[in-house]
């Protein structure tokens, strides 16, 4: 349990060097990120190199014990490079190629800048694999940043053919699979194949609708892997001289939407993973249980504790800021990354830099560089975790619930929403939302992983499962686990068809139902009641028909007033459940109680408005975080008596927090 | 009377064929349309042509007594065509061009195109013309569906310079008439002339503001001229084989806002017309009025009965659906077909296609070909028309009023739009409205078309008219015949400049009114009195000044209070009125009473809201139809007795209607 | 004091020209515009010049005493021009040309249209010089109209690297300057620099959002200059044959957000400014306080009275009209141009055009020509100001506040805006708006002209200064000035990024504060407390720590709650004001009192909502214009006696107005 900051020596005159080490050490700051932009430094001209100005910096810093990751610059080729190779641009959707400037305008497909990316990196990782500063490395930087993963490049396009000749074999395995009867779509050759751009249907000429599903979902996976492979490359690079750990900063916070890569797959290049942390800026304010669901997908892609790489320091955004982090902030939002599984929590960036794109993105220091109230916030921070860290290892929650997480699902959701307003990535929030409220840590699976730790696993619009998946699911739930299916899961085949079986096609003899009719809600809501009180429906309504299940909820409106919404069905010594609607925030909280209770999870935790309760272990001491994001103080109630770690004051019958304020118990002995 | 299917033999196995008819004939359905997007199944590769998987096709359903539409398949030239010739793609309106991967993807005017559609066209006449099971030709599908009217490539600008040619003789000429002394747009020669794309305007370079409005004018109507052109050349191609009629599906729906097609120009190629009635969907929902109106419509440009060739049978869209049917409304929605003079009612489509742009878009059946509660219903009514067919031929309302509808004037509208929040389309269901709330068929004529079959004829916003059409209405008038003018008619000549003669311009003379200050509204309403009640105009408000008029209205509010907004002159045995501004819906439906008692239409019917009535017959008996679109009963009363034709019950005083019913009354003998 | 109308002798057969005449001299219309579009016309074909027709247009309205203002038509060039000369075609922000089909196509740094501008100009200038009816020339037609000002061709692009190597003098320097060790973006020659177009960054690719700040300002800086540059070539071509003032129309109306043009620059070039004033019209309605501030603006250009060269005389728009101007309102808004410094007001236009894109732009006449209430309102008020001006030169109102309006500032703060919803242009309207209110002239100056004519500077938000500016600000409050600077101000150098100095940077010191947090308000707003009573802000709070300054001023709510929001600080004997947050408008009316009264000025004039009180001055006379914008009439109280210029009648006590009526007093002697 440890913090840092994101530096850049490169930015600074040498003599603030000084001034900025000592003041990092009196913060107890204890590790820097470094060099992830800085290409055109270390190759100011093609093939000539220059490292000496980083070696003066790792020397300096590490000086001062000051721990170092150090990254691969490969998200900024330099000027020259572009004018001499504009083949390394990426293109847009349109497939116009993006114009240097920002940065993130390269392909990962480009066979040049694969190249140059892999001669500097092996340089680097020659260079200092054994600098004792150094102890883990960062490969590029935010892969995936503003959709830059999917590139409509002409290198992209023959990649993509291969990729398909590889999948299909024949060009007539794919027109069959694709359906390309319809509409006369008929490829004779996988040259004939374009990746697909916007621009074929006249009206939306911004996007791909009105594209072959197929097609599109083929293309999203292909640029998965491409970023994947991309970053395999970098890290065996890396491999090959060093043996510290290697990661990168991934991109979940919900105000990033997507970055169209599998983080599944994408993490097990990595030894381990994290993430960029802005709760309030320009681009909007993260709510703090969508804040704890991205640090839960984070703690589970690999199913161990993860970093923090950039967590907001300051006021920020790019041409406008967003509110300044009242006091407290930055404290409670630190702990929050700590009790959902991070480790380490670095803090964007040591000092707001004067120029350039981001000259007005504040770090923990002002563009003076002058101590301030966010540094002192921030110190107080390290002084408290060097205490904390002499009790406490990395802590994760102890999650026994689980949803399944399926990137296929999202992107095929993506390219047909199914309905207005329906969002794959919504309706997990949904469903991770009132287990948050209640203080049950949820974790995020495959479908094809261990199911078996978890005592209730949910399955919100799995619209499409492996063999190996549905199998999966299957074993456990006759080994005893609860299942939850909702609306629109198994709907699909793995190539994005629908599926000529009865909805819930795939899932239809585990849940034991059909649907025959099914309504999209289009500017009107449906009433229900059931295990989870009285609800309303405002997306989508299956008409469930019991064939081997039990019913345990039912519309009360609209012309299917008295059907079934919910049912369970027994398989094995397991349950499965069917959920045919959305359901509003109340009665999701009901579910939740009625679906733990039935997991036998104890569901009584009392709970305060605006609290986040996480249960957590080192796998020797527990820790109850208490994080009050309430602008108020709050008293909530406990069954035990307990020690305040931070304060090592004791905790009886009820711990009083101040507005912002954290407190991590300890079971009194 | 009847019932058909769209139906795609080649989506599915051939072992499904069989039950499929079984279904079809269990349901009597009638008519199959087939083959519209099936290039490439007929020409896989240039030059070599499949027709046996069609033969297998129309004789297994002749078999069954189907009957069969056959369509060209040009909507859809394949991949293989547009790599090779790829000057057949459309441009979009900045002159690129548009991409394969949806439909639709010509252009009207490549030479290549029509020359391999010829070609195709050809092989499938001489093939199919005697083939028994068909009964009718569709050319196309869907002409000009999603801006595909428009096509900004060179070929086009080749061929608009010599329509220009042709229409002006000399250059001079059509710089007078362009009046392009105004900001220096002077041309030497027609070669000089581009087409009107987007991006002369600087920051509108998404649209063609701007421009001169007689050039964009002369360019809608020559791409509209585009499009008869390609049509005429596909009928002909039919006709030299075959004697069955020929059809295409327009696309009148207010969702599918208009294609840039003159319909009654178009129609003229067509032995009968047909549209796709989509009424609730991912794009909308149409109310019945203006479902009506469509129908309206369709039988107008031909004055003959037409069919629904695709009408909605689930729930449907491309990424998003709409909402599902609610029990009832499919039969509804088939009954208001059929009562304003749908002949036949084919389904949309047989069954959901599991993969392709359209795999959420269901038809009768589902996914999974199981029968289902809308089959039921399409099975209902299949029997019930097989009843009423043996009392009915087909059936056409009685229409005594009639609005002109005039295709320059609304694209010269959607140009100059006037003012904010005014549309011409809008408007022309504004005065269709209240007649169709009475219970009035109300037809759509051209300016120049015989009136005399007509009591009324209003002309909303018909900004330029020819001197036939002109002459037409004058003499209309002067045999007795009522006619409307409003605000904005006559102002402009046939090339779209304003006219310099004092506004209503054209029709000065006939409305006996001149008109110096007019008001376009923005974001105030004006207060009006007159024979249509009080009422509020909130888009514009001409300051009318009555000449040889009477004054019949009065604003009451604004700076022009006490000033006359209608007015009604005296022309030979007729009268015309004239309304200097917008009214509410309120007022319009007073206005309506107002008129047709003066054009001796009895007003008095007894009407119920969200009820339909249409008043039709065959020629030789006549059909009360009754349609209620409430989601309650309703009970409606008549003056006479009837029976009612579906349930041979007998009505008197009042009948009562379900939910969704439908009655159709025959006065009882 | 006089009128006149801009006329197109072109566009109207010779044989009207004799009606327009008289109808002009009868409505004392003094001076025409004549020939800005007219290039065509003049050279019908490259190399063939025609001036007859314009020789006899002049001769003819020379003959009724008609004034003209004679332009060069640079606006438009013909399309022979540009289809043998592409180059001369601007280049929109993708690098994509401009189409021919409106006006101002044209890229100012291209050399042909450069040197064909010359040409024409030079045989017009030459023609003309000495015609006895051409009193003043026209450079273009509003330059910069429409985002004109910026254009991203080829040409630009190497003008903007040799103006940066004049700048930069070596690469090294600019490098250092824009902070491009950021995101690796270093340059290794000027010629490696792009024109930053739209599409660097992916997401966003419609605007050049995050690009470098400082290239960009320095971009915008060079399309200014180049504007300018090509404009005193114009005025220089002209200045050859003729001695007769020389201006061009600015674009100042709220309505038409800026242009990109520095018009202190711009002004420069010319020896009168003029403006094009549309108060209410398709794109919006212009509040009377916008469009005083506006005409504020143009007199402080060079500090001396200006015309409006196109002012509304009937309801105007492209495609969409605006409403009708009611009864007296074209002869206010004529009033309130006069009031606040126009010497002449020259009517848009006389008569509408019945062809071409403005064929709905309506003109004093409508396009039949006739006599209308319009023309009898504007011969009403050229028969006034023909009496007026036997009392009075040109008026200027009497100015003893200043505004800084630093177009740097508002060209950093387009490209940074700092917070949502913050605009500079709305900021300096919101500082004017107070004193408007209260009947107090306000002028606009820069930071280094003089400013001791000033009682009082307010500097909202002057981003960056010169050094020179700085010095001048200085040395006015070391004399006893009393200056204002708002949050925001001085954080920035010249070149756009921000500074190391603590805020407020620059002028930390003049202010005697720093600052060191402070709260960008993204949805909340906090209370505040001061010498300007109890206010809200909803932008921006500085968080204000007095280092030699004095509190008056604190903030009410949010944890800085009891810190300062205002200060004042003593220097020399002057004081300078620091409000660090933006305040409702009340708040700032009370604000603009306490700061009146301490500048000495007299802040007790009674004031009606909706009236416009201004206090002129023509050097001799005094004229204190009060306008009512109101639809009622008002009752204004006067502490003396006056008589009305107009009406000649005695005012005492109270002047009554009826609804927009105006009065201009003179006090009694």
């Amino acid at each position: 349990m440890r913090i840092g900051a994101d530096y850049y020596p490169e930015h600074w005159e040498k003599e603030r060097w000084k001034t900025d080490a000592e003041m990092m050490v009196k913060a107890n700051i204890k590790v820097i990120r470094i060099g992830e932009f800085a290409w055109s430094l270390y190759e100011p001209e093609e093939g000539k190199y220059e490292f000496d100005w980083m070696d003066e910096a790792l020397d300096f810093f590490g000086k001062y014990g000051i721990k170092v990751v150090m990254c691969t610059p490969s998200a900024t080729p330099p000027k020259w490079m572009i004018d001499k190779y504009p083949d390394i641009l990426q293109n847009d959707i349109h497939g116009n190629p993006k114009l240097f400037g920002t940065r993130k305008h390269y392909c990962f497909n480009s066979e040049t800048y694969r190249e140059k990316t892999k001669k500097l990196n092996t340089l680097i990782a020659k260079r200092y694999a054994k600098h004792p500063a150094i102890e883990a490395w960062q490969v590029d930087n935010e892969l995936g940043w503003s959709n830059t993963t999917r590139c409509y490049c002409k290198s992209c396009e023959n990649r993509f053919r291969s990729w398909l000749k590889e999948k299909y074999g024949t060009i007539d395995n794919l027109n069959k699979t694709y359906g390309t009867t319809f509409w006369s779509q008929t490829y004779r050759s996988f040259e004939e194949l374009n990746i697909p751009k916007a621009g074929a249907c006249y009206d939306t000429c911004h996007d791909t609708q009105g594209q072959n599903p197929a097609l599109l979902l083929d293309y999203y996976r292909f640029c998965s892997d491409s970023v994947v492979e991309f970053t395999k490359e970098s890290v065996d690079t890396i491999k090959e001289y060093s043996d510290l750990p290697i990661t990168s900063n991934l991109l979940d916070a919900a105000i990033n939407s997507g970055t169209g890569i599998d983080y599944f797959k994408l993490s097990k290049e990595f030894d381990f993973v994290t993430w960029d942390n802005y709760i309030e800026f320009q681009w909007g304010k993260a709510k703090p249980e969508t804040v704890s669901r991205d640090h839960a997908l984070l703690r589970s892609y690999k199913k161990k504790p993860f970093w923090v790489m950039e967590q907001q320091s300051g006021p920020c955004g790019w041409s406008k800021l967003g509110p300044t982090p009242t006091p407290g902030k930055l404290r409670l939002w630190t702990y929050q990354s700590v009790a959902n599984g991070a480790d380490t929590v670095v803090y964007f960036r040591w000092r707001a830099c004067p120029f350039g794109t981001e000259e007005l993105w504040h770090g923990i220091l002002n563009h003076d560089g002058k101590p301030n109230r966010r540094y002192a916030e921030v110190s107080r921070v390290g002084a408290e975790m060097e205490e904390l860290s002499k009790n406490y290892r990395a802590l994760m929650p102890r999650a026994r619930v689980a949803i399944i997480k399926s990137f296929d699902s999202e992107w095929s959701q993506s390219i047909h929403r199914q309905v207005e307003g329906l969002y794959y990535d919504s309706l997990l929030l949904d469903y991770y939302r009132p287990f948050w409220n209640m203080g049950i840590p949820v974790d995020f699976v495959t479908a094809e992983e261990d199911l078996n730790r978890y005592d209730l696993v949910l399955a919100p619009m799995l619209m499409m499962v492996s063999d190996e998946g549905k199998k999966n699911i299957e074993t456990y739930a006759q080994a005893g686990g609860k299942v939850l299916f909702s609306f629109r899961s198994g709907i699909k085949d793995m190539y994005n068809n629908m599926l000529t079986e009865t909805v819930p096609g795939v899932f239809a003899d585990l849940a034991g139902v059909e649907v025959e009719d099914y309504d999209p809600l289009l500017e009107k809501t449906t009433a229900t009641t059931g295990v989870f009180g009285n609800g309303m429906a405002h997306m989508w309504c299956d008409i469930v028909k019991p064939v081997t299940a039990k019913v345990i909820g039912k519309y009360t409106s609209d012309f299917y007033a008295g059907e079934a919404c919910m049912t369970v069905n027994q398989i094995g010594k397991g349950e499965v459940y069917y959920l045919g609607c959305d359901l509003d925030e109340k009665a999701m909280k009901m579910l939740a109680v009625y679906l733990g209770r039935k997991a036998g999870i104890d569901m009584d935790l009392y709970k305060v408005d605006g609290v986040e309760v996480v249960d957590a272990t080192d796998g020797t001491n527990d820790a109850l975080f208490i994080l009050n994001y309430n602008d108020h103080s709050v008293i909530v109630s406990m069954e035990q008596s307990y020690e305040n770690m931070i304060t090592h004051e004791t905790v009886e019958n009820v711990v009083e927090l101040k507005p912002y304020d954290v407190a991590i118990l300890k079971e009194a002995n």
